[in-house]
């Protein structure tokens, strides 16, 4: 039992996280689809145990330093969703994949010579997804003729296979309705199955198609031809979701407990939680810095470090000195990400504190 | 010696950090001011004691959490800039103030009863700095006529000792001219003499005037009866200052090394230091999310949580996979606090590790 939890204060509800998790995992299984959930999210030990105990297959990694992590922690089948650039990356590589199966991606020549000369190293090919452009304009090749060709220029180098190709369509966070976010979903589903099945005519294997993110597995059922998706946010969830009107307030599990300290004018309130605890992203579909559970019609409109700025209709909210509030954060996947833990709660109490295993590892 | 810097990597010229302390110091000596600088900029002890050394009379934090730490390491006169609101914050100030001399600040009868509580069950009076509105609308009382009556309603409470007035007028930033700050800065200090007077006059004696930011430091030698600034950007500066024309690229000592990963199409490039390395802030005169001192016309236009997105014109700047860039962060203060420790350069090289030690600290 965790005694005092002094705000702000970055806390999960465990039964709500447990819940997206299962969820998730059901969708995925349905569907005949792999999930390689992206630890980017909650960067700890104890959620990615979760996800491979509901039956992930293996982790998906932004970072080589979060894959080290994930990887002492006995987690045994890493993808490293990102280019292996520079000769200490390369040694890093090495270390890792002699403990554990790593699955990278490359998008150059650079890349994945790279990859193939740590390959070389252990004697063995190192597993490697192709990553194409999934609209965002991201890394990746064009989809079509171009990573055709590309796969034909890195084929012949000795310490790799290509096994995969891998898109993330992120503008599917800029879509306005269910339909529009729908039909990204399909195309960018579409876009890779087109283009894996020109590698397979041309003779190229490509057991696995890697695509989506936590908006596009809401559809999970309709994605013809992807094999695995690597959803991340959907653990949590947050107002990107809550204001495109995917999710409802009650699947969102990460929230910032604040208190009110000061109360300066009628209508402006100051909360203890500033962009240090929230962070300064923004979201589209949603005005300030956060959607407080208790006021909703109150907007955060500003943040200093340490302090946010509220305002409010005094007439219909009144708040006070010392009052707690609960906000749902924009974006949850930066919040752990300050901490070195975060408070686990069950039915409104703290229960344990989870260990932010891999904060801050993003070389 | 440091034998490897992994990219992103937050680094810190040594020598151009030092110098802007020293010259910090130097200019608060010549105007009579006593240097209290706030330690939200660097998080770290290293830091602070270079500081003291340089002249400053102890230090400023924004949380419990970081004062705790700095008082663990020693530094032993220490100001919490903000309202002790809470019991489980009372009780770390209680434990708090057994160990070092903590001031702290006030801006309502509810938070000033509970530092003078703290005060009460130590058996002395806490030092407490009256809040008052610089001008950004945040904590603090109205200059003038609302500050006395405050300070009349507080000023029996057997806990706490009136020792000043504190405010911040964070609106500095938003100024457009060296003219403007120049006037934001010296209108700080008038507002907060006045209103010391107002109360001198009534028989509270006031004995520190405590404004100021890096910004309005420059004109350190105007501020007419301040008796402490509160400086804290000034060891590293940013964009923020650089845009406004206040500082130039060699008075910056924090910087991002980055790595070109992708070079997907002509113009544009994704860089490995993301949103969990640059943060999202923005400044009002300066586009994108950082400078890169290489390449000062390539727009950092976009982040991910691990990726950058630069675009830039491809007929005058060449850009290849592999390649280092130094970013100079929009806003220095929130890079340190998403690490463990920075990297410290001189000449250009890495010679030592320097730890955050108050790194997430928030609460």
């Amino acid at each position: 039992m965790v005694q005092t939890v002094s705000t702000p204060a970055v806390i999960v509800d465990l039964d709500i996280a447990e819940r997206n998790i299962r969820s998730m995992a059901e969708e995925a299984r349905k569907a005949g689809i792999r999930h390689r959930p992206h630890i980017k999210s909650h960067k700890s030990v104890y959620f990615a145990r979760k996800q491979l105990e509901a039956g992930s297959t293996g982790i998906t990694c932004a970072k080589l330093g979060e894959a080290e992590v994930m990887a002492e922690a006995g987690i045994d089948d890493i993808l490293i969703a990102f280019p292996i650039i520079g000769e200490d990356k390369q040694e890093r590589l090495y270390q890792l994949a002699q403990k554990v199966k790593v699955t990278t991606v490359a998008d150059s020549v650079e890349g994945a010579t790279a990859v193939s000369e740590v390959g070389e190293r252990l004697g063995r090919r190192i597993p490697l997804y192709i990553e194409v452009d999934g609209g965002i304009g991201r890394c990746g090749r064009q989809p079509g003729e171009d990573t055709l060709q590309f796969a034909r220029r890195i084929q012949s180098l000795p310490g790799i296979e290509i096994t995969g190709l891998l898109s993330y369509a992120g503008q599917i966070y800029g879509e306005e309705s269910r339909e529009e976010i729908r039909s990204t979903a399909r195309q960018e589903a579409a876009t890779l199955k087109n283009t894996a099945d020109l590698l397979r005519e041309a003779g190229i294997d490509i057991p696995v198609v890697s695509g989506g993110s936590s908006l596009s597995s809401k559809f999970a059922g309709e994605l013809e031809g992807v094999t695995e998706i690597r959803a991340g946010n959907y653990i949590f969830h947050d107002v990107g979701q809550l204001s495109m009107g995917m999710i409802t307030v009650d699947d969102c599990a990460l929230r910032v407990i604040t208190t009110v300290v000061s109360v300066p004018a009628p209508g402006r309130a100051i909360i203890d939680a500033g962009s240090k605890t929230l962070t300064t992203d923004t979201m589209p579909f949603s005005k300030g810095f956060g959607y407080i559970v208790e006021h909703p019609d109150i907007e955060i409109f500003k943040l200093n470090e340490e302090h946010g700025f509220l305002s409010y209709d005094p007439a219909s909210v009144s708040l006070h000195i010392g009052q707690h509030l609960t906000i749902i954060p924009n974006h949850a996947c930066v919040l752990p990400n300050l901490c070195d833990e975060i408070v686990g709660f069950r039915g409104g109490v703290p229960v344990e504190k989870i260990r932010i295993d891999a904060r801050g590892k993003n070389s």
